[in-house]
């Protein structure tokens, strides 16, 4: 674009390089930095900075922390018995938000996807058999996203830890709470169908 | 939200602070930048720090710029018989990106509005009578935006200027190009028949 400062461009040719920010969003945040008083914008820059540096991958879950092992692994109060997988870090913390799980987490780093060119090589499935094997757990649960990637990982992995777990599980498809029968789509009535409990 | 690692939930409460950025967007673009990178971060880091830096306000139309007067201000080849009054910044950039102006700006950083304590005071309106008196503008084209503050501005503005300037106008009200004439709210249709010129 002609005519504006550089720097300006340049920010925003940065902004527009994160996920959902597209080119007129990311020229408005640029403005907005522009409009920030200066410590906002530093404090913004440092927290760029030192979460990156800071931040590691636990070395039992994978999940992120700045402190190995993460703060659910060292939690003494965690049932070690039950393993719940998921695909990323932001998972985590939306099973945490519950506050209905109070056992470990498996963080797998992403799902089996052929077309992508992600294999089980690419995923944390070695340390999770590792895990598994190595301590005594009674229940795995596999929490992936319910989309086409999702259910072959949770094939896969199924197949693989039935044999070494009691009990491996999955997380309900059905009904997401607050919706409407009459909208919600064939896949989903099946599911809840299939999945429906005594009352 | 428990046991995320604190760097993580810093930068995202930063990024929540930005405009349009809610509490998922800001955690989906702080967990995006742990993904990014190390030297990608660090030069969004710089990048945020170095327009903040860098950025000054034009002395003459109170634009963006890394130069005083700015680029547009400098240029021998715009018209400096007409200005163009815009609300923001990223008003001149929308205008620039039609090349259909050739004169100068002056932007007001904002508009009259009593309920949120603004002013004509609080905006560079003083600056834009400084420049009409001192050299010899033939029009002033009024761009503000085509709402309640923007009319008002227009209105105070235009009665400012008529005793200064020949010719004071306005940007045109009507549909917009692509739009479709049955969907057109009253205001805007009555715009556009006021305004409706010889073909």
């Amino acid at each position: 674009m002609a005519y504006t400062a550089e720097s300006v461009e340049h920010l925003a040719a940065q902004f527009a390089q994160l996920p959902g920010i597209g080119r007129k969003t990311a020229y408005r945040l640029a403005l907005y930095v522009l409009k920030m008083d200066k410590e906002e914008v530093v404090s913004l820059a440092r927290a760029l900075v030192n979460a990156k540096e800071k931040i590691r991958y636990c070395s039992v879950c994978s999940n992120i922390t700045e402190t190995d092992p993460c703060g659910i692994c060292s939690n003494a109060k965690r049932d070690r018995t039950v393993i719940c997988v998921v695909e990323e870090p932001s998972d985590v913390l939306a099973l945490e938000k519950t506050n209905e799980f109070k056992g470990l987490y498996h963080v797998l780093g992403g799902v089996l996807s052929p077309l992508d060119g992600i294999g089980p090589e690419d995923l944390r499935i070695k340390e999770l058999l590792g895990r598994v094997s190595s301590s005594s757990v009674d229940e795995i649960i596999l929490a992936m996203n319910p989309n086409v990637e999702g259910e072959a990982t949770t094939l896969y992995l199924s197949k693989l830890l039935k044999p070494l777990v009691g009990k491996v599980t999955r997380v309900a498809r059905g009904l997401p709470v607050g919706s409407d029968l009459e909208y919600a789509d064939e896949a989903t009535l099946s599911r809840a169908l299939e999945g429906r409990i005594a009352v």
